[in-house]
């Protein structure tokens, strides 16, 4: 490694000094901002509005706001690590029990909601509280504007072929059909200036892991969105799934996954896709993988990312510091480099 | 005033030095919160929670906690006196619209009872967000049950005699009738001590103005506040309504409201009543007020402390300047030095 530093063309840097950018949503995109921020004491989440369930969906159906579930699990994750920053992770992500109009509803998103009409702007309402939290980056909405997802999906109807639109992001991930393209409505938004400039100017970009269609790909349909990271000359890397998820993506392969980033957004360059060891173990699965890979320019790199209970077993989630490892490798290592796997 | 602060038995200490803690509840307490700020940087309101209507009665009701209300109502009035202290008092304030569930619910009010659900105490929450907002003192509910209100009413009946119990915060604010007395349920609460301690331990203790049965005397049914405010070597101050309230004290004259306080709390001694000069002009009616404030142990200052618009014209609410300057004259000024009028 001390090698790989000093022949780097992207020398390694002082952790201070490192801005990682982190695009999804859910709970995949928390588990990135937690192995994110140990790389990094500028995280940047660019966060999916395209939520309609829970709390979140509720909020934006009564109030016609931007849904701020996804953008709360953010703020939690980017919470200071210290008694207050754990008290106020746990606060804003806390729901309300009882039998009620409020049963269900998270602390975090009424307060999003609640500061954001105050302030005039969501983003404004979010780096108050990011300040407040004491995060050190910023959580941004990928748009002011609630998107809503549509989905194209076949097997469905009696004739497998026939295309359904099914509408709305839970309705996406829960339908039992094949999802064979996504559209965001409304057609053509604008993302954020913030999320733009937090895209171009990091060290890192991330994208993935999460629900394929509910958290990647609708950010890479805004076409600034793909600019934008085309443009940035830091590492661009897409971090797959460890499972099928249910609903969206069952019976989906890898190789099929890196097809459907391919087909929604066909000028977007990736420069590395992180497998993990255990997902892909026949090498001609790997083999289709990575020639599927190639096509959006980028390199497979096959690592270690999956939580394990120390003894062995595995869980269905990546571990934040076996993905700051990796994070870590990239930042201190010319792309061309990297090799597929670790001796 | 230079010879009264250089003969004071109270001598006059530096502005830091000052606690007043402010008993009550709703607008009067907000108003009288922004009064003590200004004599002192230490303020402590003991709030009310007996509240069961708006936002916080149906988050009472729901989830079985303090009403919050008038406790964000409070914080509000504390919050720090600089940017970021108005958008977070304002925040707090800001009620949902739509046409949802969460219409008509204050932020602060989910936020209080959120983090109070966290933390397992409300008087922590209240810290925790007093330390955040930058709040020079503490907002404490004077219990951390939730109380019940109930009057024994006349004037319901076809006997106008008849007594008919009414019970609920709101009920009783909105009765037609006339209120004899009010208890609280349960019976007996215990007040938090750090009520007690931040009554014993002030240099002034106000008390009022505001709706006399849901805010001034459910305090003083607590034998242990009582107890508390004989003990404290402070002044007490009770600050007397402008204006009948609709309702709860319709008719009933300012002479009344001293009875009310001393029949509700027979071993109540009070230092300083203070009632405004426009409220009762008759010389007569001032004699009977001052004869019924001597049953307490109190003398009466006569002050202007209405709101003004500059030009002459007086609204229905205390300003908090001009109640500001009388803490101050109070600080000051033993009580035995204090003129019934200014000349």
């Amino acid at each position: 490694m001390s090698d790989k530093q000093t022949s780097s063309t992207q020398p390694r840097e002082d952790k201070r000094a490192i801005r990682v950018t982190s695009l999804g949503g859910g709970h995949g995109l928390f588990n990135t901002l937690r192995a994110a921020r140990k790389v990094s004491d500028y995280v940047s989440a660019v966060v999916t509005v395209a939520d309609d369930g829970g709390s979140s969906g509720r909020m934006r159906r009564e109030l016609g706001e931007v849904p701020p579930g996804d953008l709360r699990m953010a703020l939690a994750a980017l919470s200071r690590d210290n008694e207050r920053g754990m008290l106020w992770e746990k606060t804003l992500q806390h729901r309300f029990g009882g039998n009620g109009a409020l049963k269900g509803h998270a602390v975090g998103n009424i307060l999003i909601t609640g500061l954001s009409q105050v302030m005039g702007s969501l983003t404004a309402a979010l780096d108050e509280l990011a300040a407040l939290l004491g995060v050190k980056g910023r959580v941004i909405p990928v748009c002011d504007e609630p998107l809503d997802l549509e989905a194209e999906v076949t097997g469905l109807e009696e004739d497998p072929r026939e295309v359904v639109a099914v509408r709305g992001q839970v309705a996406v991930a829960t339908t039992i059909g094949q999802v064979r393209r996504v559209k965001i409505f409304p057609h053509n938004p604008q993302p954020t200036p913030e999320a733009l400039e937090a895209i171009e100017h990091a060290d890192l970009v991330t994208l993935g892991p999460g629900s394929w269609f509910s958290s990647v790909i609708p950010h890479i349909l805004m076409p600034a969105v793909v600019e934008a990271l085309n443009n940035s000359s830091a590492p661009k890397v897409l971090v797959m799934n460890l499972v099928a998820e249910p609903g969206e993506m069952a019976g989906m392969s890898m190789e099929h996954h890196i097809h459907m980033v391919n087909q929604h957004a066909k000028d977007l360059l990736i420069d590395v896709v992180v497998v993990d060891l255990t997902t892909m173990q026949g090498a001609s699965e790997r083999r289709h993988f990575e020639r599927a890979a190639s096509a959006l320019g980028a390199r497979v790199i096959y690592r270690d990312v999956r939580e394990d209970d120390g003894r062995g077993r595995f869980s269905d989630r990546h571990m934040p510091d076996k993905m700051a490892t990796v994070f870590q490798e990239i930042l201190d290592t010319p792309i061309e480099d990297l090799p597929a796997h670790l001796s």
